[in-house]
C-alpha cells in the first residue's frame, strides 16, 4: 500500500503491444493496492526518426527546436499508455515534464533538473489515478520546453521518486538486472540482488549500459532505493540502495570492460610545473573528455604523458593535443586504438588489502599485459590489448569468485 | 512594413521537401519587410497516423488523452519549420498553442477558444522573430491541452491575426481560392477575387470545402481580413472580406453542391400545436443533427414532415425518429439516400426580386424535380434527385452568368 515510481524505457513500449504490456503490469501494481507513477519513454527508435527528419529539413539544428520535437516522442508514448490502462479498467491520467513541474536549467539537448513542483501528481494520486508522466523532458522557469539528455527518462524517474519520497523507483529494462560480468562474456556471470550506489556509479561510468550515472547520482543523492529489473518477466531484480556492513564481505562486485576508448601518449615532455595543466587545459577548452591519465617519468629533463579519450573523440583529441604537445615543445605524439580497459569494483576493497595484487596476479597469469593503472576508493582499472579483453573479464572474474560468491549470498 | 499571419494546412507540409518550400515562401515575407507569425498543421496523414496508434490500444479512446495524443503531430512541424527557416538565414522560434497563451473552454478534441494572451507572441517578433506557432492546440486554465476540432489550424490563424491585428490572415492551401462553383463540374467555374463573410459562411456550410465556417464566423466577428490561396503558385486568392456595396452588382457570388445528406419524411403526423417540437427535441437529444426542415399540411387532420440528415447519422436518425413517430402517433416513417442540396449564394439577393424563380426555372427547363426548398436572405437551397446534381450545378451557373460575370469583373 505504498507508492512506487516504475519507468519503462522505449523498448518497452515500442509497439501498440508491449505498451499494452507495460499497461498490464501497472494494472498488476494498482490491483495490489500500491499507488504509481509511471515513467514511459519515446517509443521504439521514435526519438532517432524525429532526429532523421530534422537531418532531413537542416544539418545545423538549433538546440531549442531540437528539444521541441523530441519531446513529442514521449508525449505520445504517456497518452497511448493513459489509454491503456483505461481499458484495462484502471483510472489514469497522463502528463508532460511541463505540466507536472519538472524544472530544468536552460541548457537545451542535456538540461539538470534543478527543481520539482509535484503538487499536481500529489493531487492526481490522490484522486486515485495512475499518474503516467512524460521522461526526458522538462521546462524552464519561461515555459521553454528542454530535454535531459541521455538516459533523461531514468533521471526524471529518480527524480519524482525522490520528490514524491517514494519507497522503490522501479527501473524496468530488457535485462533481468546488473550482473557480476556481462553475460554475453562470462558464463556464469551470476546477476546481484543488491548493490550500492558508489560500486554501480564506478559500473555505469565503466560501460554497464544498465543505468546512467547521472540517475545513479541523483538515487544517491536522495536516498532513492533503485531496483533494475526485467519488463519481460518477474524476476526480481538488483537493488541499488545505500552501502550496508554486509557488501564489505564480498571483494568484488563487478567486472566491467570498456573497448570504447583510445589511449594517447605524449613523448618528452619538458618536466617542469605547470606543463601537464596546459596541455588538459587546452583539451578541456576543445570538450575532449579525458578519462585516465597517468605520467611515468623517464629521464631527469622529461617526462612521457598517457591519456584514455573516447575512440568517438579521438580524431579532435589529436589534432589539439598534436598543437598543446608543439607549444610545450614535447617530443612526438602517439594514439593507440587497440586497447581495452577492464575494471574490478566492489566497496570491500576500502577494507581488504592485496585486492590490486590478486588483479594483476590474474592478469599476469594469463598472460595479459598491462599498459596502464588507476584506481580509486572501490574501484581498479587496467588498460590492456583490445584483443585480450574477453579473456581479462573471465579471468577476473574467476579470480575474484564471483560465479560462486554470489550463488552463496543468494543461498 | 505590417504583420501577416500566414497558415499552412497538412498538405503543404506532409514532407521535409514541402516544408522547406513553405519556409522559402515564409522567407519571402519576412524579405519584403513584414512580420509575420506562421500557424501550421501536423504533417500530411500524421493525425491519421495518430489515430490508427490509439485504435490499436484502445476502441473508446478518453477525449483527453487524445488531445495529448493529436497535439504532438502540430508540435513537430513547428519545430522542423523553424529550423528549415533558420537555414535560410531567417531568424524564427517555435511556440505550442499553451505556450502563446491560447486559452479554451474544457471541451475536449473540440475546444473553443475564450481567450489568447499573445504578450509572448509580440515579445517574439518585437526580438525580430518569424514566430511559428502550432496550430489546432490550446489549453484550459488548469494546464490541460485541448484541440479545437476539424479546421482547428485555420482558427487558430485568425483568432491570432484578430488579437494581433493584423490586417490579413492568409490561408494557404491546395486550391487557387474560393470559385462560383466547383471548377471539377463547372469547366469555366470563376476564381471569386473577394466575397463576403456571410457569403463565405453559406458557401462554407454548404460543401465547399475550402474554409470551415467556425473560421470565417470568427473572421467576420472582429472583421480579420481573409486571404485564400494556394501554397504551390503565387496566384492571387480570394480575400474574404466585409461586406461592400459593389458585391451587391452579382445576385449570386456562387452555386455550392451537397451530396452528404438523406432526407427523412414522417407521413401523417397529427396536426396539433407542439408535435413537431417532440420530435425535433428527440433528434437533439441524441445529437443528430438536422438540416433542412419542410412541413407541408396534406389534409385537415394530419401533416406531413421532411428533414435531412448527413448521410452518416442515418442509421442514429432513423432510430431516433422511429420511436418518436410512434411516440406521437404518426403513421410511417420513410427515407430516401439519393438525394443532393443545390444552393445559389448572394447577397445581391436581398435588393434583388426574381432570384428564385430564376433559380427554379433554370432547372425546370433542364427536367430537374425540386423535392424541398429552403431561404435565407442571402441563399436559396433546392433538393433534388442525386443523379441530377451535377447538371443542376452546371444549369445555374450559366442561368446567373457566373462564368460571364466574374471575368467582367476581373478586368
Amino acid at each position: 500500500m505504498s507508492l512506487i515510481v516504475q519507468k519503462f524505457g522505449g523498448s518497452s513500449v515500442a509497439n501498440p503491444e508491449r505498451l499494452k504490456n507495460v499497461a498490464n503490469r501497472v494494472t498488476e501494481t494498482r490491483k495490489k493496492g500500491h499507488s504509481v507513477v509511471v515513467v514511459v519513454s519515446a517509443m521504439g527508435d521514435k526519438t532517432d526518426e524525429l532526429i532523421e527528419l530534422s537531418k532531413a529539413v537542416t544539418d545545423k539544428p538549433s538546440e531549442r527546436e531540437m528539444d521541441m520535437l523530441l519531446a513529442t516522442g514521449e508525449q505520445v508514448s504517456v497518452a497511448l499508455l493513459a489509454m491503456a490502462l483505461h481499458k484495462n479498467g484502471v483510472k489514469a491520467i497522463s502528463f508532460t515534464g511541463p505540466q507536472v513541474g519538472i524544472m530544468t536549467d536552460r541548457v537545451h539537448t542535456k538540461a539538470r533538473i534543478v527543481n520539482i513542483n509535484a503538487d499536481r501528481i500529489r493531487k492526481a494520486l490522490r484522486e486515485g489515478n495512475a499518474v503516467i508522466v512524460a521522461g526526458f523532458q522538462g521546462q524552464t522557469e519561461d515555459h521553454e520546453i528542454t530535454t535531459l539528455g541521455r538516459g533523461g527518462s531514468d533521471l526524471t524517474a529518480v527524480a519524482l521518486a525522490a520528490v514524491l519520497k517514494a519507497p522503490v523507483c522501479e527501473i524496468y529494462t530488457d535485462v533481468d538486472g546488473v550482473y557480476t560480468a556481462d553475460p554475453r562474456i562470462v558464463g556464469d556471470a551470476q546477476k546481484l540482488d543488491v548493490i550500492s550506489y558508489d560500486e554501480m556509479l564506478e559500473l555505469a561510468s565503466l560501460g554497464a549500459q544498465v543505468m546512467q550515472a547521472r540517475s545513479v547520482e541523483v538515487g544517491k543523492k536522495y536516498n532513492v532505493p533503485i531496483l533494475v529489473r526485467s519488463s519481460l518477466n518477474h524476476t526480481e531484480g538488483t537493488l541499488i540502495t545505500k552501502e550496508v556492513k554486509a557488501m564489505e564481505n564480498f571483494l568484488v562486485r563487478g567486472v566491467a570492460l570498456n573497448t570504447n576508448e583510445a589511449k594517447v601518449t605524449i613523448y618528452g615532455v619538458p618536466d617542469k610545473p605547470g606543463v601537464a595543466a596546459r596541455i588538459f587545459k587546452k583539451l578541456a577548452d576543445h570538450n575532449v573528455n579525458v578519462d585516465m591519465i597517468i605520467q611515468n617519468k623517464t629521464n631527469k629533463a622529461t617526462t612521457d604523458i598517457s591519456f584514455t579519450v573516447l575512440q568517438s573523440e579521438i580524431v579532435k583529441a589529436l589534432a589539439t593535443v598534436k598543437a598543446a604537445a608543439a607549444a610545450v615543445r614535447a617530443e612526438t605524439v602517439d594514439c593507440d586504438e587497440n586497447i581495452a580497459k577492464v575494471s574490478i569494483v566492489g566497496v570491500g576493497m576500502r577494507s581488504h588489502s592485496g585486492v590490486a595484487s590478486r588483479m594483476f596476479d590474474a592478469l599476469a597469469k594469463n598472460k595479459i599485459n598491462i599498459e596502464m593503472i588507476s584506481t580509486s576508493e572501490i574501484k581498479i582499472s587496467c588498460v590492456i590489448p583490445k584483443a585480450c579483453g574477453k579473456d581479462a573479464v573471465s579471468a577476473l572474474h574467476k579470480a575474484f569468485g564471483l560465479g560462486k560468491a554470489q550463488k552463496v549470498m543468494k543461498e
